[in-house]
This record gives C-alpha cells, structure tokens and sequence, in this order.
C-alpha cells in the first residue's frame, strides 16, 4: 500500500445515486481519498459505449451531506466518467478504480455487456489498477452489508500488490447473508450465452414493438468457474483482460486460402 | 462451403441506409441469401449495449429498389439488431455474420468501443461464424470498391472452413487503392490506448459542457500487430475471442491474502 493515502476513483452504471455505489464509496472512504464520478442516470447493459455525437456534462454535487468524498455526475456512459474523471476531475492518475456495486450480476459472459465492468476496464487501458464488484441481486433494496469485508480486503490487497499488466478483476458476490458466505476464489469466466426471447406487443397505434428478455444457459460445469464458485456460496474474482486477440486461432486462421 | 446457397445476417453501427453496409450486402448477395437487419440510425461507438429499458421496434423497409436482401432497420443497438435477427426474423440459425464495413477503423484496442465488433462478438456467443470488417476511413463518400475482393475471400473462406469455437475475425482494411493493398496479415491486436483531451466550452445558458476528442496511442511496435500490418498496406485479421479471462494471471491474483 502506498505510504501517503491512496487516491481512488469510484464509478458505476446504476447511477451515482443507487444503494450500490454508496456501499462502494464507504468502505472506500476507510481506505482512501474518494473521488466518485459516476453517471447521472442508470446505464446498465451500456457495455462500452462513449458519447461522441453529443455533449457532455459533469456536475459537482453532494448526493448526502455530511459525506467527505467529492462527487460528480456525468451525463455520459460509465466510460465517459472514467475519461471524464482521469482527465478534467482528479488532480492525479488514481492508485485504484471501482466501480459498482452493480445491483445484479456480471458474471461469466455478463462481462462484456456491463457498463460496471467496462468502466474498470476503460481505467485499466489507462494503466490503472481496477475492480468492478457486484452483488447478485438485482433489487434496489438490496443488502450490500455482507460485501463490504470483501471488497475492503480485496481493494487493499490490489492497493498492495498491484494487478498484472493489461489485467483488471470482475468480482461477484451472492446474495447471501455474511455467515453463509464462504470466502473467495479465483476464477475463469464460465462459458455460457444468453439465449433470447423476445416479448412482442402492438402499440396503441398498432404498431409492433418487442421488448427483450432472455434466459442465461450457462454449458460450462467447470467448478474452476465463476458460475461454480457464486452457486456454492463464494466471491468469485475473475482476471479480466483487454488484449481480445485469441492467440491461439492465429495458427488456424493461418491455414487458409488468403493470399 | 455448406452445398446449399449459405444464409447470411448482414448488419453494422453506422446504421442501414451507410454506404459502408451497402457494399458489404453486394459482396454478400453474390454468395449467399443476404437478410440485413440493422440500426435506424448511426450507433458508432455504441459497444457491446442492449437495450432493456426500452422497447424495441424493427421494420422491414427496402432501401434501394431492385436489390434482392430482406431488410429490416431496427430502432435499437448493433447488439440488439443481432439478437433480433437470429431470434424474431432468420427463418434459421445463419451460416455467417458480417458487421460492417464500419467507416473508420476498429483497429486496436478500438475493438473494445466498436459497434461493429460487438455485433459479430454477439453472433460469436451464440455459435455464428462472424466478421467484423471496417475500412480505415470515416469518410461517408469513402471508396468501399478495393474492399470487395477482401472481404469476398475473407468471407468464403469463413464459410468453407468456420471458425475455432468462442473466436470471431477483426478485419480492418488500409485506406489504399486496390493496387497498393499488399495482401492479408494475420495479426495480433496491438497494445494501445486512448489519451483524452477533453474540449471545455460553455453553453448559451452559462453552464460549461466538453465535446470528447482524443489521441490514440500506440506503444506497441510488434510486426506482428494489426496497426502494423494497417501501417504497411495490408488487411489486418485478428481472430477476437470473448471469453476475457486473463488465464495467465490467475496464478498472480491466488498469491494474494485472500482468506
């Protein structure tokens, strides 16, 4: 752990005014100086997304007084308020970015639509060391009280030995009470895909619409997977990199008629 | 090559009426039944989102008259327009999706941000060989014709031999005539990322606003990337996988104080 008070950003995508958030940014405030830039409305399943096409605005504001952390809101995706917050808000690169606590899970393939999960990795491109944490429970009256252990060992234990290069880490944690919960495992993301059903409906003026819903198939029974590890009752942490190169497809790409 | 004419889902970021995409359904028509369903407007950057909190519409349309497709525009993301496809409209499971060809390039680090890259990354999960491709020039009166013959025996070759499991292609094309293309490299993706510069203006009202602008950079000089291949006048291909667990780190993360 640095020797002066680590400097540590705090995002999400449910908003900056969701149960979630707050839990993160308290036990951060035992660790830290908090900075929160976080946007001003929900943008779960954002992914990745950036606004270029439109303006951008970041408030400073006090979402409860008497709160030390100073805190901003963006009108933008989750990855705009780590750009946001690196380049115009905090003083200083941050020893440490979290982001969440997502209300609901981004497990297994989850990763890749989670605006949580892309916000850690947007500071990760950045050279900076980050986690997105979420609780498998989608209700805004969720308990995030059997979290907080964890996230606060696993926040001081990536402030001190620091993540590998191109590495940032997607931690789950069931819905459980903290005497039911088992402790931690390292995970791999389990294989598994959404298999979609959509809703159909007319409108009032007839016209088709369709809402989407879908149904998570989760092939993989490996118990070395973060699926494995959240349904017996652990925190599963999965590794999580940016390089998306399948270097081992390379040879059989290879192989081809292309030239 | 499947004996019967191959059925292909053709759909991109820029939105349907792009040039970009209607050089890919000409490609696409010569090999095999082309279904198009697509965004209503340009999503660029728009990355891996879904929409949930909306609904969703989806209408077929014919954008040129005389073209043999089925088209659909749909209101929602590239990834929505995906899941719509294979669930609501494709008769069945495709033999191919093409996502594309993007105007500007999904190089790099730029696969994570890349509408385009995450309709084919969505077709990936659910089984469908896929091809993100995207020609290095934001143009909207780029030239797309040195593009054809790249994308025909990229997209053929797919079809003849499919793709390792959990892998789809990133395919970026220089923006070089047909005489200066050098050929196809199978590439890695390179190590680069994002540096912002935020421009601060203020609005009528007083209140200040940024626009997001940006420098990418690029620090890796591998030969073996796909900026290099781009740089010297070859079609990059980087086979891009979505399980994004960084396997080789979870021996580093398990020596941490976890328990």
């Amino acid at each position: 752990m640095p020797q002066k008070k680590p400097l540590i950003l705090v995002t999400n995508d449910d908003g900056i005014t969701a149960p979630g958030i707050r839990a993160l940014i308290e036990v951060m405030n035992t660790i830290g100086e908090v900075y929160v830039v976080a946007p001003d409305s929900p943008q779960s399943a954002t992914g990745h997304a950036i606004t270029i096409n439109d303006t951008l605005y970041c408030d400073k504001l006090k979402v409860h007084e008497g709160e030390v952390q100073k805190e901003y809101s963006c009108s933008g995706t989750p990855v705009d308020s780590v750009k946001l917050a690196i380049n115009e808000i905090l003083k200083r690169k941050p020893d440490l970015c979290v982001s969440g606590v997502n209300h609901g899970s981004n497990s297994s393939i989850n990763v890749i639509y989670s605006g949580t999960m892309s916000a850690a990795v947007e500071a990760g491109t950045l050279g900076i060391p980050a986690i997105g944490f979420s609780l498998l429970d989608y209700s805004w009256d969720a308990d995030f009280e059997p979290c907080k252990p964890f996230i606060e060992k696993l926040a001081k234990q990536c402030l001190q030995n620091g993540l590998p290069k191109g590495v940032v880490l997607n931690v789950n944690i069931p819905k459980l009470s903290s005497s039911e919960l088992k402790g931690i495992k390292v995970c791999r993301q389990a294989n598994a895909h959404w298999e979609e059903n959509f809703d159909k409906r007319v409108n009032p003026l007839g016209r088709e619409y369709y809402w989407l819903t879908g149904e998570f198939v989760n092939e993989d029974k490996g118990e070395d997977t973060d699926e494995w590890a959240l349904a017996n009752g652990y925190v599963s942490v999965v590794p999580v990199q940016f390089d998306l190169t399948a270097h081992h497809a390379i040879k059989d790409i290879n192989t081809w008629e292309l030239q």
